[in-house]
């Protein structure tokens, strides 16, 4: 997958459920691992109780279909200890990946059961993908929606990345930055992040450091010796009020006397106690020693609503440092996006495809689809995301669309610019895509946001964003569910 | 690192916080880089509320000190981007580890405040190695404790570890399934971490495999005919009770009359609805078509609660597939293991440090140290953990332990056999240790699970298991803390 520092060419192809390969091989065996299949990627639940999720991961599910293949030492391994047929072992020695694949660009605001990514393929290639692309795309999904709740909260304020240390293993660390990245913060502590993706990376100093000298003065004065364009003093080691900032204060102003007014970029960090209180103190100090322009940057197991409420309390902190609550989603560390069938070929033909269940949330939107976006013409503000078939023509005209779960409900839609959600990714195997680089997409993502109002924002019952199917997908739906009923019926 | 399979030998030295660098050019400018120091890893609370933590990830620590160095390009991206003086990087380049480590062996059961590993170093490498080593032994000991508490729920039975596709990338799902084998789990899905790992893997089908053939019978005798020696169908992709334990039965019936006796090792798996009411019902429908050495398997959102829950209301499962819940740890998604500075070279000699905090639990414990468990003679109970100065001899008669918050407090101690816990790992930059097999390790945390009451293995307010301070080590704390004291009212 695309160089995460650490190794250069990384094949994930064995990286999947052992169900995955089981079916496969009893595909082979039945004479259906060929035929055409629709799979869709999607969720059911926005993490954390927010209002929309922020695509991100495609560029890593792209290069691990680009270098989809078994390598010999995948073969012995399930040669070895699945007892797998020798011609199914060489079936998988030259399988690579030859259908299409459509997506949501990363940083797109994506919504419950929208499909945002679409493999079009022989069931067998289709099948062999479903875990790894899910493990991508689910991660740093939801990574970047979480982030993107806790720039939210710090409104203007930069948001740094600093979770490496309590991140899920090295992974969650670096693809957890870039996430990060994409959803809105403005640099990551991770230096294997900030080579492989090209991040912003920030960084000061820790107690340790101040300890590992005689005195906290000695401390910040030999680093600010050393980084004088970028001198943060982390206060709180010994004392922040009586100790820290007022030596803080005493180097600045040796700093300013020895280098003047390109003594710039300076400030404290605030790493414990109460950071209300003790930031409108700091600046208090900081104002009264002639450095209002110092920052006080502040970390200690933040998240959006320790964020909002530092603010409301009318805390005075300009940076801040967020880790464990940000890289491991703490408050929902799970994004459950699915992989579900929506098609197959039947007699020559893609036959959609529906899953019944008793739980309505979890019946598939069947067929192969599209999904647009219908945003006001003059505002760009997005009205309405529609699902419908891929063979339907898109409205061009006002036209009534309707709730799909109480189908009463309509809302007429007009002045409008249609958006196609789905890009081709791959085609015959081909990839057809551009990847963007991380600063677009993190300015796309930047540009989702404006188009979406606060309401949709808000952190906590966000207004839900409308997402129907068309009516001709609708009816495709009801027609398939009474099939399922009359032939569960009749067996 | 050890072949996590996707790549053979990968250089984790970058993955780190950039103010690790920083420190370390701040020392190097300082002309500190090369004292001796002492750092601890410890945290300071066992995840999800258990009562205890399993140590995991340090074959993996190991295997990055082994490769620690910065390469070319590791050096070109520092030198480009942080402005470090050229003979810095220069020092970098010739940088590899030359002090010693000691940590606990993987699966060792430990406790808050203990030193799980320990480096004695030059300040800079120290300071270096910090946050990739937190990374891996923060990730993996929390997913091996909270499998543990799922394979606590589930008893005797076999529990699965099932959720790659939920796992925060790549390395969260295969460092996860190693964890989760330490922690107890029987097998993992995930291929890769099987290939990698040596751990059994096990696997079905989905429901996508019952949808792809035209009806459930076709497809539950597809693939029986291709794995007769493991025929597990996952009955409920129409509807449990009324056609998929009937096509199952139907097809055990198949097979048994084409098989014989060697059709074994087959049951179903229910992925959905109630798995109490369901299980029940599907084992009185096994046995009375006279399969009662048919398994049942469960999965669906399952965690050390529910399947309390479901063992209490006479669930007749077999087999756990635990997913989600368990590879994020989602209860507690991190483990906050700490890396603190415990002594430090002044004048040559390595003099203890301690960092003050208003937060009593925050202080830590000063000087190069030992941990020691002391245990039943007779039954190999543990006793009681003491944490002491390297240099303490240990005890070897009857004597009065005391709790270090409440010293009055106290515990006579007999009749004991004692183990050093800590184990020399790297000597003078020397690998010295023989790192076990997984399948080892996941004895031995099997070993120590049996030394620790059920009390302290409950999963809901455990009985705190004693962890205490040598007599000496108390003593040198209190004193530090009064010094620290005193220094802070003077200045």
């Amino acid at each position: 997958m695309t160089d995460p520092g650490m190794n250069k060419s990384r094949n994930l192809t064995l990286l999947t459920d052992l169900y995955q390969v089981n079916m496969a091989y009893a595909y082979y065996q039945s004479g259906t691992a060929e035929k055409q299949v629709v799979f869709d990627v999607f969720f059911r639940k926005n993490p954390c109780g927010n209002g929309y999720t922020v695509a991100a991961g495609l560029e890593q599910v792209v290069d691990y279909i680009r270098h989809f293949h078994f390598d010999d030492e995948d073969l012995d391994y399930l040669k070895d200890t699945q007892g797998y047929s020798a011609n199914f072992i060489e079936y998988l020695r030259n399988l690579s990946f030859s259908g299409d694949i459509d997506a949501v660009p990363e940083g797109t605001w994506v919504f419950p059961h929208e499909p945002i990514l679409r493999v079009k393929a022989h069931l067998i290639q289709a099948q062999l993908l479903e875990t790894t692309i899910l493990t991508l795309l689910n991660h740093q999904s939801l990574i970047a929606t979480k982030t993107a709740r806790i720039v939210e909260a710090a409104g203007e304020d930069p948001v740094l990345e600093f979770g490496l240390r309590r991140a899920q293993g090295p992974d969650a660390g670096v693809y957890g930055a870039r996430a990060a990245f994409i959803g809105g913060a403005a640099a990551t502590s991770n230096l294997m992040a900030g080579k492989c993706f090209h991040i912003p990376v920030r960084g000061t100093h820790a107690h340790s450091f101040v300890q590992s000298f005689d005195d906290e003065l000695s401390a910040f004065r030999a680093f600010a010796a050393t980084f004088p364009q970028r001198t943060i003093l982390l206060v709180d080691t010994y004392d922040t009020l009586s100790q820290g900032i007022p030596n803080a204060i005493r180097v600045f102003r040796e700093m300013r006397k020895t280098h003047g007014d390109t003594f710039q970029n300076f400030g404290i960090r605030l790493d414990s106690g109460d950071l209300a209180y003790l930031s409108k103190s700091a600046r208090k100090m900081l104002d009264e020693a002639g450095f209002p322009e110092a920052k006080i940057a502040a970390s200690s197991d933040l998240d959006e609503y320790l964020i909002q409420d530092l603010k409301a309390q009318g805390a005075r902190i300009d940076i801040w440092g967020v880790g464990t609550n940000l890289i491991t989603s703490s408050s929902c560390p799970a994004l459950a996006g699915v992989y579900k069938l929506a098609a197959r070929e039947r007699d020559g033909v893609l036959a959609p495809e529906i899953k019944r269940s008793d739980n309505p949330d979890k019946i598939n939107n069947p067929g192969l689809k599209k999904l647009v976006r219908f945003r006001n013409k003059d505002t760009r503000e997005a009205i309405l995301d529609l699902i419908m078939l891929e063979e339907e023509p898109v409205p061009t005209d006002a036209f009534l669309a309707f709730d799909p779960v109480h189908p009463w409900k309509k809302k007429r839609i007009e002045d409008f610019e249609v958006e196609p959600l789905l890009k081709p990714i791959f085609k015959d195997g081909e990839l057809v895509y551009d990847l963007p680089e991380i600063d677009e997409i993190r300015h796309y993502a930047a540009t989702e946001k404006r188009s979406f109002s606060k309401e949709v924002r808000r952190l906590t019952n966000p207004h839900i964003y409308h997402v129907d199917l068309s009516e001709q997908l609708f009816h495709l739906k009801q027609q398939l569910l009474e099939a399922v009923r009359n032939h569960s019926k009749s067996n």
